[in-house]
């Protein structure tokens, strides 16, 4: 088999025309047949038979994956890990559904219940094993700035009992606020579910790695200012709109003075404990094995403190307040709301998956298993949809959650599934002790988690060295997520990072090419001294596709680098023309006048001589060339044997050196032909055939033949001969067998 | 010469690497040095030197060309051409104008001023030498908009004799609105001075042949739709925003009772007169070299009959109305109203620039010349910021005028310069003739030269034929230019023109390479029934470039088409290795039994059995493995040794066939990678590295490897031997010198 394939060296070169008649075999309908297009739809088109045929077994199991794989958990192997990873997931779940309420402006308990609910169903839908499902700081300030901006606090004040001060009605603003954040969040469910049936979950690939680091930064910024007014003990106004978040920093700015020095105090001192308490439970994480609940022991002395100062009532130091014990019965959404929060729920909606699944690929990657991206739609869809009718807000899954969910040994969901239990546990029992736990702890607890997402900034750093266009893609996510807030930002970030594939194709870099001396490789010459350009033979190659935002740049960089403008070549050329015929003209004239004289000194012949019906057109054609594009075009070409003989020796005006006999275009590179470079390829060979200049293509894909093909590009004049299947084939060819061709340029 | 190329074929296959290090000899600075990008910039400011040093003349004149191309005239061979061209479209700037007038909401003479200023100042700057610049219908409809938004009728209803009636203030509203006419244009004008001041000129690339012809189709429906009113001798409401145009159907159609039956008869037998002249002129055009006037001779006709019949005040058809003699004095622009018309002032630049400079380089080529787009920009901002002191409206250039100029023999500026003397004589003397005309006749002038622009609906089908994403572009730009009308539609079409390229490149076609037998030649094995896989090594391509938008897909379609699923390798592998570690773990127990045995037997060794310390290891291992990222992947680097050997008969747990020993990526239509790319790139080497099958590159331009060198794709394990020029050579590669390099899978 090797001594075979050796023999491919001494290989014979043939044009790529040739390979394609003998090659060719499949027909049209064939190949289509067999591409990835019709394949893929036909593959959907089994599923969808695949559902209602004996196999509904297997759709069914896929929809509900909890019937896979639980009958078949390996029980003695898992349950410890899981049970394990379970309680601290569930214990780490408490003051972090207490602490995103807040973001989400609802009451505490609200956030037990998305610990809850969400994460029962997720168990039963869900196809990663390892990732937290569960409340997330970036989706509860998204949560957050609907209901503020819906349920605003200036709509619930009520008359006190002064006549003159107006105070605030928590109750119903409370009970506004969770109504509006259940609504958004079954909304965003039902999109997620929706784009699940519909197999979008491909959506995702719009957010790449740079987008959604900077996105979360950004978010978290936002997290961090909207619980400043807990930190400080102070109530500033409410911003929504662009450039909220720099209103509500300047409002904080101007409030600093009333400061509520208790909170204060809270918070700092919180921030500085739980700071000094992760270092050392990382210095422990190596001798313990599992997680020290730092959060949890930080709100439980928390409360015990507040309760025993009593801060509430002594510095006004706002507390939790009540958590009601049980479970709510279910309440339907809130279908009048629907209309004002459809663009939040569908960025909800994204981002919950994007999030989600980006994690849940790490560890299935990790892990060696696979991640259904639709299942995990349809799962968090169903996990919001139900949970929203439950008052719960919407969820997506945390990192740090998952992080300790792994570490401590959880294997499969069941992990979730007891973390939901303990919560169940709490919200039962345990809940109503933390009413004087003071809300600063938990915000004290939102910042401390989200360091980690302030470390993302020195992304910055990292992809300045590795790719700009990259670090300017973060930089503007990052901006216009802080402006435009976290909806309206991810819809602008996304469109920016589209935009740069348009950057990156558009000012690509144009070379000529050269061999490599011995090889067949043809390497720009710019780059490498040994690479020596073949002579009387151009190869140009631009590094990106050819299509509409650089056609004209294609151009203009073939005719700077190769030296030939053609525009002037081609106006020279008319004027050396013109003056021909003046010259013709004349010598027409004279020989005229001689016949006439000849004419009568034999007065005998009486009709024309054939001389002058030449000369007659010659006459014309000065005017003939300014009356239009027919007429320029069909004088071209009536003349065209004439400059054919000419046009070997045309020297170029600027230079005076003389013209390549081909040019090769190296399409290699290019991806998709649009109507653009079709006509841009086109011109190309039009014009330099004009100038006596033939032009070949090279590396073209079928995708970018049949374009041309559909384009009109070849012609009974243009036909694929000029198509060759690598650079050393057309330079090979331009080399020998060129001269028993028909010349170029008469195929104008 | 001949003779050493041929030698060529006879070449030696080196690695790509090797030729990096023998060729690279330049340094990156020389190399970026010769590039592009360093060397436009040296360009520029070169041509910043070159303005104030010695050549200040040169820079001069290439800012106005008159100066250069004037003196030398050659006044023998185009001054009768220019002077009949020039006094042709002159002509047909009168009816243009004042219809045009109407478009723009303004009354018909400044029609008449926007013809004469800005043309002269063209005349001086522009660059172009057969486009006819002047009064365009898609400009003025877009003028019309802003006029009729910021000075609506509603703004001008006084009081009328009768208490209870209100009367149109017509003076009032068109001195407001020719005020505004003119401050847009005076913005757009500006606008289009800076861009060519800072060298924007290249901003017209995004507008795509497809999208140009589209949005002059879909301004051409909104110009119909502004005049049907004249036509009808209603008047309906102004409606502005989104849809406006729907809205204004439905009016004019819940209006159609209330038609003048005279206007609606002058309007019926105009367009017939018109369509029935315009026939004729084209027959005629073959024996006549001058076009027949057709527009002039109905405005006349109309005119006269109108004055004789008495039309206004008999069947109270709608007329021109006054028209004053000569020239105003300029006007300083309304500065308040700046404000509310930047976004329509940008649209105006950048339509109006689109239009002349598409025109212009369609006759820069047939008649071979250049035009410099950023003079072009220059020589419009000009006219246009002039032209708007002296109330004009903003102008652009008529594709109708400009092929009359050329058919008529004009050939140069001249012949423009001579248009704006007509028009300044019909200004001074003749213009007041015309105030009888019933508008209708110019709404009917309008319609029959909007015609061709009708027939671009037929670019649906030839471009259904040849390109369907392009036609996609046409339809969305159409659609998305009628409903959001021409400003925000052209906002929205070319930012829709811009996605097309990543729908293109995100389902790109994804196939396996075989060899065609006998050459170095690698074609998609689904194309060529010829093409022969090579065995044991897989060849995978993609047909677009890779980044965020299609990673994922690359490796899916990866996995897929070498049906080596690495996730489901990794994952039996695992069991496999698990299976072992119990075996061995038994087999340990048994020997830690036996040893306890021969120690009791022996009943004298004490130190511990070296095999003992082993097992403990094998004992930890299945925990260890969830122990995080780095235990687990330090457990395998430990554990290789031990699966390389078993790696080449390592069965695929699906299909039982043996694993290729390598893969190969032909990245040749790699246009760009950014980190998602090189992060994919990476992932794939790694993982087909785990399951045993080494992975090579080849065909990667120099751009695309200095990104995987930044992106840190390259280490010490993962070297650039990975790199091929050529498919070719990494077969070659991988056939023969594979067995005496390090194994593949040890640098993970």
């Amino acid at each position: 088999m090797e001594e075979e394939l050796k023999g491919t060296e001494l290989r014979k070169r043939v044009p790529y025309h040739i390979h394609r008649d003998v090659l060719d075999e499949l027909s049209v309908d064939q190949v289509a047949e067999k591409s990835d297009v019709k394949f893929s739809a036909k593959e959907k088109l089994k599923d969808a038979v695949r559902c209602t045929g004996p196999r509904f077994k297997n759709c069914f199991l896929s929809f509900i994956p909890l019937l896979a794989w639980l009958p078949r958990y390996p029980f003695r192997e898992n349950a410890i890990g899981d049970l394990v990873s379970g309680i601290s997931v569930g214990i780490m779940h408490l003051p972090q559904g207490m602490a995103y309420a807040l973001l989400a402006a609802v009451p505490p308990v609200f956030g037990l219940y998305s610990s809850f609910y969400p994460i029962l169903i997720y168990f039963i839908f869900g196809t990663s094993k390892h990732i937290s499902v569960g409340t997330y700081a970036v989706m509860s300030v998204m949560i957050g700035s609907v209901t503020e901006r819906l349920a605003p606090d200036s709509d619930f004040m009520m008359p006190g009992n002064d006549t003159n001060i107006t105070i605030l009605d928590t109750v119903g603003r409370d009970a506004e606020r969770v109504k509006i954040a259940a609504t958004v969040t079954f909304l965003s469910g039902i999109f997620q579910l929706l784009l699940g049936l519909v197999r979008f979950g491909f959506v995702v690939t719009y957010l790449s790695e740079p987008l959604v680091r900077a996105y979360t930064t950004a978010a978290a910024i936002h997290v961090i200012v909207s619980q400043l007014k807990y930190s400080f003990g102070i109530n500033p106004q409410r911003y929504s709109g662009p450039l909220s978040l720099i209103y509500t920093v300047i409002e904080i700015c101007a409030l600093l003075g009333k400061t509520n020095i208790g909170t204060l105090v809270v918070s700092i001192v919180t921030i500085a404990c739980l700071i000094i308490a992760k270092q050392l439970s990382a210095l422990a994480a190596r001798k313990i094995p599992i997680p020290i609940p730092v959060e949890l022991i930080t709100i439980v002395i928390a409360t015990v403190v507040s309760w025993q100062m009593n801060l509430k009532t002594k510095y006004k130091v706002e507390v939790v307040g009540e958590i009601p014990s049980g479970l709510q019965a279910p309440v339907a959404p809130a279908v009048s709301l629907l209309g004002s929060m459809v663009g939040d729920a569908f960025a909800l909606a994204v981002v919950g998956y994007g999030i989600a699944i980006s994690l849940g690929r790490i560890f299935a990657l990790k892990y060696a298993y696979k991640v259904d991206s639709n299942q995990e739609l349809i799962a968090l869809g169903l996990s919001n949809s139900i949970g929203g009718l439950f008052n719960c807000f919407a969820i997506s899954c945390s990192m740090s959650r998952s992080m300790v969910q792994v570490s401590t040994g959880g294997k499969t969901q069941v992990a979730g599934a007891i973390s939901a239990l303990v919560i169940l546990v709490i919200l039962l029992k345990i809940g109503e002790l933390f009413e004087e736990l003071p809300k600063a702890v938990l915000a004290a607890i939102i910042y401390v988690n989200l360091h980690g997402m302030m470390k993302q900034f020195g992304d910055i750093c990292s992809l300045w060295r590795t790719n700009k266009v990259d670090m300017v893609v973060w930089v503007m996510t990052m901006i216009l997520t802080v402006l435009f807030n976290p909806d309206m930002g991810l819809a602008a970030s996304i469109a920016f990072s589209i935009l740069t594939v348009v950057f990156r194709t558009q000012l690509p870099k144009y070379s000529l090419l050269g061999q490599v001396p011995g090889t067949d490789i043809y390497r720009p010459v710019e780059d490498y001294n040994q690479v020596k350009e073949i002579p009387d033979i151009m190869i140009f190659r631009s590094s990106a596709t050819l299509y509409f935002a650089n056609a004209e740049m294609y151009i203009d960089a073939l005719y700077e680098k190769t030296g030939v403008d053609v525009a002037k070549l081609l106006s020279h050329k008319k004027k050396l023309e013109a003056k021909r015929l003046r010259k013709e003209k004349k010598a027409a004239k004279k020989a005229k006048k001689e016949a006439k004289k000849r004419a009568k000194e034999a007065a005998v012949q009486t009709t024309k001589d054939p001389q002058l019906s030449d000369t007659d057109e010659s006459d014309e054609e000065p005017e003939l060339s300014h009356t239009g594009a027919n007429g320029d075009v069909h004088k071209m070409s009536v003349k065209e044997p004439k400059h054919v003989v000419t046009v070997e020796t045309w020297p170029d005006p600027n230079t005076d050196k003389p013209l390549p006999r081909a040019i090769i275009l190296d399409l290699s590179p290019v991806n998709f032909l649009d109507t653009v470079g079709v006509k841009t390829l086109r011109n190309i060979y039009k014009d330099y055939g004009e100038a006596g200049v033939q032009v070949y293509l090279c590396g073209c894909q079928r995708g970018v033949v049949e374009s041309m093909e559909n384009g009109d590009f070849f012609s009974e004049k243009l036909t694929k001969s000029i198509l060759f299947s690598s650079v050393h084939d057309a330079v090979l060819y331009c080399q020998q067998g060129n001269s028993e061709e028909v010349m170029p340029g008469t195929h104008l």
